[in-house]
């Protein structure tokens, strides 16, 4: 998308969606909000290729986020504390325990630079999010990416060697559910391992943990607690769709916090965001309605991946991994030519795309678009 | 200032001032931004305290915001990308010169980060702005503070002294001008150390330029493209008011940029800032407004120094660095408690204190307090 469109796309949504005052008492539906979208043209695809919320910002994140304008000329730091106690309630951690990233890549670059030292080794999954591979690259750390294993889930135990090897630290980048895959490696096997080795440092980024409605599956949020040697990231981009505003966390043990923190940059939050994040936490129906939404357009394309023979991993998150029969970059451009923006290249998996749930209606254009392909042989 | 007051603050300022579409186009008052500000008591003071422009967005950066709203659930890649290469135009430079950072500390770290290994020594001022001697505190990169020279001005002959004896790179930090002493250091001085020293790299902190008024005072901005050793660091904090949207930029040789951008945070603007910032770029008369406020500000501040003979430093800036007497912390809790938040300790100038101008409104509210002060004997 150009400049062009973006002033257009941006001129007209808001022109047509600038929230009532009060809307947030009363019941909202999904136009209400009307975040952008694309038009679903070559030069303007709908953008199911970045894990984002289509629903956008909830009615009392909106409403915060512009009351917020007030603020936009001043400096940060007396707003951000109070949002950062605020969350460390609404999580239940201790204030000294949690800390502030402008987005949870930057708690992710913190913690590389913090840990990715003295010969340390960086031990990932393959393939997994790749920001722990992109920050260390400067810093010369050393990466061990390990093959899932045969469920997509992390292969602990080929890891877990991997760590035992480094000559210096080492480091575990776990991410649970896991980007690109969508899978979740079970938490007793993680915490197995936790338990018994207190020199590695495990760094476990929770991005899609509010998506996931497996019976079970647990946060390591709380075992921060008593493990010096934990590091969860967790993000607003995801389930409180504030991806564009910039809000992420970290949360570890009160010893471990000082570690990373002299790695942030001042002033690393904005207004804009501290609000939004700040009110969406006081609008479950919000979170509700984002979870809902999402179950509709995974159910809608599990249903046509099956119809087609594509076979797809179990998807615990806001997009799912499937298989396609050829190769990704061919495949991406068929979609782009039909107006759609579909995944990326993921290597080694490059006979699978990772399509990103939009809403029911996205999912129903593409779902119409996978048909046509079919019936025209191309896919 | 606690969250009750935060959200209360912005929850009246935002009912009372939403920006009437249209009124970009409209001559708009000073009422119409109506910025949050201080109630002026001891427990939510006047902010006189850290160089924010105290009109706000101007009206069209405060439209663009609002309008992008629609995409503050989208990741920001597709709209930092345009606004980068509109503000190298809007600047006159390549595109491939410049980046953008999460406020210019953001630019500062990236910096700090990329030169101050390998035994590097960085050299600056002192008293200047601190962010750099933070950022080189985990890394245990040497500093040597040079004291600035009788003028208040960066003592070059020295810095340069300090810089030689450097066993590994030098990297110098000039903050021209200068925060907290608002003075200047002759452009000419500088350009004549640059232009025989290729071995020091000079990072060139602009983040008040655009405040000076004197007449030949020039930015270094144009030499970056024949000088690999020198960056140049902005920020649209200042003259666009931006300071808690969080926007920044460098600007380097395109043989340097690329020395810096692996140290920074992915999707490190935000799509608020992105859009304020670039309609800021097409809002002259805003910079003029502000230039102005900012003028009467400093002569209704200049006049009461002189007044009282409190002897002040020339203000290049939105600030000034003035005499006061007394040591500058209980200076500032006399005004505290008169319900104005004004300086803090730029050591070694503990009996100076940074008053930032507000409007001539809030400074006239200032100079009756200080003007009292001065009748109970305390000042």
């Amino acid at each position: 998308m150009d400049r062009r469109h973006f002033l257009r796309a941006g001129a007209i949504a808001g022109a047509a969606t600038a929230l009532p005052r009060g809307a947030a008492a009363a019941p909202v539906g999904l136009d209400l909000f009307a975040p952008w979208r694309g038009a679903g043209t070559v030069d303007d695809p709908l953008r199911l290729n970045a894990n984002e919320n289509p629903l956008g910002l909830g009615p009392r994140a909106r409403e915060a986020a512009q009351n917020a304008f007030s603020v936009a000329n001043r400096y940060t730091d007396n707003w951000s504390e109070p949002f950062r106690l605020k969350l460390a309630d609404h999580l239940g951690v201790e204030e000294e325990r949690i800390f502030l990233g402008n987005g949870s890549t930057e708690i992710l670059q913190m913690a590389v630079q913090a840990l990715g030292r003295d010969g340390a080794r960086i031990v990932t999954a393959d393939p997994t999010f790749e920001d722990v591979s992109t920050y260390r690259r400067p810093l010369g750390t050393e990466l061990v990416p390990v093959p899932l294993d045969s469920r997509f889930a992390h292969d602990l135990d080929r890891m877990r060697q991997e760590a035992s090897r480094a000559s210096g630290p080492a480091i575990v980048y776990l991410c649970n559910p896991n980007n690109p895959t969508g899978t979740l490696t079970p938490y007793d096997e993680i915490e197995a391992w936790i338990d018994e080795d207190g020199e590695t440092f495990f760094v476990i980024d929770e991005a899609y943990f509010e998506l996931v409605e497996e019976t079970g599956f647990t946060s390591f949020l709380s075992r921060t607690a008593d493990r010096p040697n934990l590091l969860v990231v967790r993000t607003f981009s995801k389930i409180y769709g504030l991806a564009g505003l910039r809000m992420g966390y970290g949360v570890a043990h009160a010893d471990t916090v000082g570690r990373f923190t002299p790695w942030m940059a001042k002033n690393n939050t904005n207004q804009i965001a501290i609000a939004a994040a700040s009110a969406s936490l006081d609008d479950p129906d919000h979170v509700r309605r984002s979870l809902a939404v999402n179950r509709q357009s995974r159910a809608l394309v599990q249903e046509t991946l099956d119809e087609l023979g594509f076979a797809a991993l179990p998807s615990h998150t806001n997009f799912i991994m499937h298989e396609i029969g050829m190769d990704v970059g061919a495949y991406q451009r068929l979609f782009l030519d039909a107006g759609i923006a579909v995944g990326r290249a993921f290597p080694p998996m490059m006979r699978h795309n990772r399509l990103s749930f939009g809403t029911p209606e996205e999912m129903g254009r593409w779902a119409q678009t996978v048909r046509d392909l079919r019936r025209q042989g191309k896919v």
